[in-house]
């Protein structure tokens, strides 16, 4: 049995979501494709457009046999977090041969290499890193120039500017962390940036996709995503179930805020980006316009969504200390062929396998990392307009295909 | 100098308003009027409809004085707390001779007659009180019907259905409780009652007006209210700030019953209603269907509606029992003829006078009931569309007429 592992967020699954798994399948020519993908809050450091059954749904009309999901205290990290959460959880899942993701790069050596010094530091990189960052430059800035300094290579500069790249990098680099012995793919990304804003090409970006569809409708993508993510998206809005945005948690994020609710035990939060945030807190009630008073070069938007994300999911930083990656197995959805890898996985895995979520208790030893999920679907369900009950996972069905 | 007391919310001032003041003066032949009125949040347990400077403002053009805000801890609580709260504020002043008040009764003495046993609890009272509770009966009904009993006046049964005739008969009660010298009044109300629905008649009420603004938009009322009320509310809205209603603090509410935030320490939470609430969370949304789900012959809309107010303010039960009524008193605004009484209240008062919040620290020795008066400002302005900054009681000027 061969399986591919990837790691997605189908937010929502888009024209270049199945070039890549398309590509994937036949460059590792694997058998089954397991996909770690993010739950109801993404990486972007914001609510899914949709919720994580719908865009499972799709996943497994587009040809992924198991969608299992990515704990949402790793799924609204930085990219480091996220990839060591989402590579830890496939690897142990003992039954995945290779991983491939998309990349802008395109050439897994380079990417691979630039993951080695970043796991390694040798004493040249670390040196030269250490000096980018007494002029004052940016941690993302100093670790960029210590890597061309070293390897002597100008192209890694570019190479570091596009969010999929820094992924793969990451990627990889928690495969070796982890002394994994998955191999990784990677396949060269087509058309549009991430994080492009504009809808054109062969394939959109997730991002702008999102964008046409809250500003001009559902319509509007109807040449940028496959069939099967329309009608599961339309359907999602005519019930009332979306499209669910960061705006949706602005009153209740400011109100946190204006109580004073304390941010010290957040991941990332240092060097006085808390007062910054309470203070826009004070001069706004809209998270956007906070967003936009309190970024910087430092604190880049993403960094700041992070931050607030986590005040309102809950997430105490100490779950990244006190966890060494996922400690459960959260099946959300799966094909006919995906039950042959199930039990496979169920043979070989170490961990809780979690199909019955009334059962999670009894079945995961240390569950605050779990109650944050159950915690993220009950804060999801707030932006609902219909069927907007709590404890939709202990509810919801598998999703079968 | 004769000073005339009232006590109002002002949600929006209305016709019924206007004729209650006029009568009142010229039933108590006062010179000068002091109200004390609701700040940001009201008696109902809800927002009101415009911030309580735009209250202040029409309290004035309509003939007041002097405005005094009723902290929001009594303003937004039970009839018995509300009336307690503002007798003894207006009482502390000490320079208040009369108070008039509206009532469909508008039988003084035999209001008085139920506020004196209510407060004396005679021997007969409680016994009757007593059996009928045992019988199962509502506490409202069984005071109701122990009444009935030992005055042997069944009309009371009709008196204590109006929401007026309640809130006078508590007044009454306070005014006896303190030993105040203030001499009580009361006018007849004329037109619609408190709880009217409908938009009819000479005079409506201000729940019927509050209703047709949100169905129908402010036009719609223009027969019911004076025009400068009209004119301060088109301002708001048109600079976004209001109508403010429960519905727009829904998330805020929903995701801290969600988040299991406790409440037991909040006001008439008891028999087992918290776990109502909860359940009640995790079946919707939306605060009105929540209110729905929760209310019984015991718990009313009205009190359930109190106890979210003080779940989203932050407001203490041990507040209650730990102060003994207002010990501040917060000027919103004044004519020019109300600068006299002010200076008259500086002269008498031995409470802080706040008139510059930022002073308020060294001003109050117990801020904590001020503080939910400042942070109820700062959930308000959660719901604006504008100029939504917090700490708005720090920079609103005075409202001077």
């Amino acid at each position: 049995m061969e399986a591919l592992g990837i790691i997605v967020e189908y937010n929502p699954l888009h024209n270049g979501h199945l070039y890549h798994l398309e590509e994937s399948i036949k460059l590792t020519k694997c058998q089954y494709v397991v996909a770690v993908m993010s739950g109801n809050f993404v990486q972007r450091g914001e609510p899914a457009i949709v919720d994580k059954w719908k865009r499972a749904e799709m996943a497994l009309k587009a040809g992924v046999d198991l969608v299992i999901e990515l704990p949402v205290v790793y799924a609204t990290s930085t990219a480091e977090n996220f990839a060591y959460g989402a590579v830890k959880l496939l690897d142990s899942l003992k039954v995945i041969d290779c991983i491939a993701f998309g990349s802008e790069e395109g050439d897994l050596e380079k990417l691979s290499k630039i993951a080695d010094i970043l796991l390694e530091e040798p004493p040249d990189y670390k040196r030269a890193l250490k000096e980018n960052l007494g002029k004052g430059l940016t941690f993302a800035k100093a670790r960029e120039l210590a890597l061309v300094k070293v390897t002597g290579d100008e192209s890694i500069s570019k190479t570091l500017q596009t969010s999929n790249n820094i992924l793969g990098i990451e990627y990889l680099k928690a495969l070796k962390k982890i002394k994994s012995s998955i191999v990784p793919f990677t396949i060269k990304r087509r058309g549009a940036l991430y994080t492009s804003l504009k809808l054109e090409g062969e394939f959109a970006s997730a991002t702008s996709i999102r964008k046409a569809i809250e500003e001009k409708g559902i319509k509007a993508v109807k040449n940028y995503v496959p069939d099967f993510t329309l009608k599961i998206l339309e359907r999602a809005f005519k019930e009332g179930q979306g499209p669910v945005y960061l705006q949706d948690f602005s009153p209740i994020i400011l109100y946190l805020l204006r109580s004073g609710h304390p941010l010290e035990n957040i991941f990332d939060v240092a060097e006085g980006i808390d007062n910054k945030i309470y203070k826009a807190a004070s001069m706004t009630n809209n998270i956007k316009d906070l967003i936009k008073l309190t970024k910087s070069k430092r604190y880049t938007e993403s960094r700041i969504r992070h931050i607030l994300l986590h005040l309102l999911l809950k997430i105490d930083k100490k779950l990244f200390k006190e966890f060494d990656g996922p400690n459960y197995i959260r099946v959300l959805g799966f094909s006919e062929k995906g039950k042959t890898i199930l039990k496979e996985i169920k043979k070989k895995t170490e961990l809780p396998i979690i199909t019955k979520v009334a059962q999670y208790k009894s079945k995961i030893e240390d569950s605050r990392m779990f109650e944050r999920d159950l915690f993220a679907t009950d804060v999801y369900t707030l932006a609902y307009k219909n069927f907007a009950i709590s404890k939709l996972d202990f509810f919801h069905p598998i999703i079968k295909l």
